[in-house]
């Protein structure tokens, strides 16, 4: 046992632990989204975040991991590493992951594969309520593999990342590109039922906030392997226990995030409404992704405060431009991303950029002059690659045989009629119709109007 | 500060963080088992769970760890150790536990004692809704000490260690030994009310699917404890970073089971049922629980696509043939064990488990040419001693004060008549008799059928 | 890469880790507090300690962690590191952060101020469900500024650690400390309407068990941050490891509660109450928080038998008296947090305070002969310091604007007034009035009177 084993043991450890907390981010997003939807699909919505971890997990030990970061390759896809072997999972920075210098090709695609699920989880965010549970199996596929292309382009050494490209855990790569993703798939499936009635953007209210808050911080707790466990080892360059640094921005810019969101909220709509303070929190998150690594921490407060502007008007904008996007995936993760990726050129520090030129494989900075350019250009071309890929992928499914579900089943919902069950089979649902219907617009408004139930009579007679 | 003491700290870094993810487990046990049952019973059900970390921590600190890894034993129990001292737990690899060579006693208590409480959190599964709850005290004591004698054997050196018998992390000594003590306790106490009313199986749902699925993704986080941690060290052999491996091959094995469980029940059931799905995550855990350590990426796709078929058969032979498991336990821990104990001996690596013969303490491999028959007798010693010891011991508590409970309680629900409250007081419970009589059934069918309530023919007059 | 780089980068990722477990504590106390209350504030429960970490983190940015911490203070307050820059939170040992000797102050910083963020979420839990939204944010930055100068007294190099005062990892500064201000603003508060109505205490039972218990276990989780990450490093002295005996005594501690509580509750209130068990466990954490690295395994069990029971009857207790603290923070973390405190001068084991004595920076055992009175001296003077700089500042806000929500802002639940939204709104909220009063009294008791609904009779006749 050698010094140098030793300290890739602990870098070992410290990636598979932050990858092991990024995996607990699908119970976030399975549990944020469940909260922000309606009853009637509950079970549905939450499953579909299990099934996000299954897929990405095959598809990328297939064939993503070898075209994100396998060896000779081009600056468009990688070119080895398919189908790993036990021995080229063990080795350390041997072919066909010398990519990962200090932890073995398994740990590198554990690290790796969980932000591929991840990007994916937001896809699904955009989609929900309304999609048939098959396209989320082929759409699932075809995804994983969108994202490992770009993410090569960035992270695995491809033509954006020569060109110096900064984006330190993912805003662009996992983040934006997952909103973009989510965009296509939320103007082919058209809104729900409801959504524009009488048009105008009728609220359909998630059916349970501490859902919805768990979500959240599951997602804040998890979003410190996210980050900090991006630096893929625990001695970057000179640096030594830099992670820690990052995990200070990311907790930073949460922070101001929630206060900005929350505040923001009550500015423009009168009150602090719970899911935008939310939003804020995760836009913060989304935006830090990118500059963690690579910022002060006044820029990190910055960061997060512009976030929470930006995650309540964002979810307003799209809503007011038609369409629906039942937990906000455009605005929080596809706005605040760009966000991120352009503060990080304007804020980088050079102490820490500097650093990682020494540091491991996927975190150099070419010190670029032009840096705002680089994001900028990085930005347009997995903007135009994602979108029109995801686009297209989902137009074909759509004409061969439909992505979206029957109006009857999108109204008694996704539980009964895509898994035989409900959600909450002991509850009573108690409005007729379903959410963003005119009788449930009513029935919110004159909820305390009510004539007192029998049992209630009973009591106060009681009394 | 030496080398090997930094290599210690390290490894016990690793031993103490993945065992602080399997106590964590008990949060997915608790939310599972809650979610898959009914309502009048949650507070009950969410509530033991803490409880089996309670008993299995004190018992296992007297007597179990000692038991199970204490220095001077034989083949059937180890022989010091027990109410271990401040010394004893601070010092590394001496007696009493020297089986734990790279980390302290402490860590090696930690680590194993929350194994324990695993295989009771799977016991008490087949047990719920039926069962007073002294007797999960009693019980819990009982099975404690009977657990700690079979993992002896196993693991700590015992008989069957010395065959050569193959389970890296408890397919045999965790999951199938707590499946067994469960089938005991299921057949001990019969099928709840309603249950094989009217000769069939009729379906008793579980009230809350979400909680379920965030179950589940908690075991599986926690399972990345369970499996990689059980390397003991974070340098095993020659290879480094050895516990990343472990970690692909469980998060392998999961993806598969979760496919292949939504995929077989979309078959055999003509629905994409959710819990099915979920158990398909959880058998393929479970069997891969035993290989993870041994076995090629392709065979923990395997043996996790095999799993998710025997969880949604194993489901429904249990049900036909008179056993009432609310959670599938026999199935999903039991049958799914024996598939992966057996499936380590078919397709155990060389190359791996040669690695382990110069690793830590737990991880030898012998060699032997009929492995697989060595796998075979070890099942049929657990199954035999832990069916016999957990029957005996339930039956003695029957006959002198009855296990379970009365049927007006049971009718009632347990939270009211055990612990005097309700887990959900606000909510109005609708269903009278509860879940399992013709009334149930009945209302389940027609639901859509009833008359509108009061305030929904407001709501409709209104729109 | 030296050893000693080496050995500082394993105790960064031990540190950094267990500050991430912590922070998952926040989502442990929303649900522990949104469980333990009203469906009708449920959404404003929860969603506030995601408030809390973002309040914390911004200030112990700004202010707190130099205050705590900072070189160049004196007894009462430390005096440099605020707004620390990038070049102080990457350097290990140093200026303004030389405390931390074997990590950076980033993760210096960012393991305590997630202790001043359990502190807070302490405080804000005896004022649910009555206070105005704005006074967390006010009373939020003003806490935390108070914490932070207390904890410099005992762990920062102050006043009482010159004395040798023995808090391990805080039952005097996190939870005593946040128990006494919790208790100042439940007296300014008052009790909620209903309380105690008719002269005596009325319950006002949780709306969500389950809730209740996944916030408990996450506690639970999240404890062996607490206290194992104490150490602040994985080699203390001339211990290795020692970390890992210290989540073996926090272990076993928690579990002597759970069992202690269920029984004390048995005995006292004739059933064993669910909420008492989890108050037991959590005052157990609380006491062997200052004794976790300091006593014997025995002595561990013993602190944790003695909490159980001081749970409950401090639970009555605090309501016969006349005070409304909703999830019980005064007993279970200020009696609790004083008993564990005494306890440590009761029960520490000098071998393991010797070790200590060479250890990392925050903690020294002088060998006092008197040690128990230091205890109680700190106890006073904390106590003393606490409640009058926060009944103080609560009593201005008071005056001046008014801390509570008017009465028909109550009735009607703070998600609909502070937040504009339903935390359940799909659910009809059946209770007129809500707890507490006559009518809930009333309804609890004969809720099995009720006349069946139309539904029910329609299921009876087909049955």
């Amino acid at each position: 046992m050698s010094l140098k084993e030793v300290g890739f043991a602990v870098s070992t450890v410290w990636v598979i632990l932050a990858a092991i907390l990024v995996i607990f981010m699908q119970a976030g997003f399975a549990f944020l989204e469940a909260g922000l939807t309606r009853m009637k699909n509950v079970g549905h919505i939450a499953a579909k975040n299990v099934l996000i971890l299954a897929i990405a997990s095959v598809v990328y030990y297939c064939v993503g991991f070898g075209m994100a970061f396998g060896d000779g390759g081009n600056g468009i896809v990688g070119g080895s590493g398919f189908f790993p072997s036990v021995d080229e999972l063990l080795t350390i920075g041997q072919s066909p992951f010398s990519w990962f210098s200090e932890i073995p090709g398994a740990a590198g695609y554990l690290f790796e594969v969980v932000f591929a699920g991840v990007s994916l989880a937001i896809v699904w965010g955009a989609m929900a309520e309304r999609a048939k549970l098959w396209v989320y199996f082929a759409f699932g596929v075809a995804f994983t593999v969108i994202y490992s292309v770009t993410s090569h382009w960035i992270w695995g050494g491809g033509w954006l990342f020569g060109l110096g490209m900064q984006d330190f855990a993912g805003s662009t790569v996992v983040h934006y590109q997952g909103a973009l993703a989510a965009l296509a798939g939320a103007i082919l499936l058209g809104p729900r039922i409801g959504k524009f009635a009488g048009g105008r953007g009728n609220p359909i209210p998630g059916h349970n906030i501490p859902y919805a808050v768990l979500g959240t911080i599951i997602l804040w707790f998890g979003w410190f392997g996210f980050n900090p466990g991006s630096t893929l080892a625990v001695i970057t360059g000179d640096k030594l226990g830099y992670f820690g640094y990052v995990a200070l921005t990311t907790n930073l810019a949460a922070a101001a995030g929630a206060c900005s969101g929350a505040l923001t909220a009550r500015l423009v709509l009168k009150k602090a409404d719970i899911s935008m303070m939310l939003n804020g929190v995760l836009a913060a998150l989304v935006a830090v992704t990118a500059a963690s690594g690579f910022v002060a921490p006044w820029a990190a407060v910055l960061i997060g405060l512009v976030s929470g502007v930006i995650a309540v008007l964002g979810v307003l904008w799209v809503e007011r431009i038609g369409i629906d996007d039942p937990i906000g995936a455009v605005a929080v993760h596809g706005m605040s991303g760009v966000w991120g990726t352009l503060a990080t050129g304007l804020f980088a520090v050079p102490a820490l950029t500097a650093t990682l030129k020494t540091g491991t494989g996927g975190l150099v900075y070419t010190g670029s002059f032009h840096q705002i350019w680089i994001q900028l250009l990085g930005l347009l071309a997995v903007g135009a690659f994602t979108f029109s890929a995801s686009f297209g992928c989902l137009w074909v499914m759509n004409k061969l045989w439909g992505i979206r579900v029957e109006p009857e089943v999108e109204t008694s919902g996704l539980d009964v009629s895509e898994h035989g069950m409900w959600g909450y089979p002991e509850f009573y649902i108690p409005v007729p119709g379903g959410y963003g219907t005119e009788a449930h617009s009513h029935l919110l408004a004159h909820r305390h109007e009510f004539p007192p139930r029998e049992d209630e009579e009973e009591v106060a007679e009681a009394a």
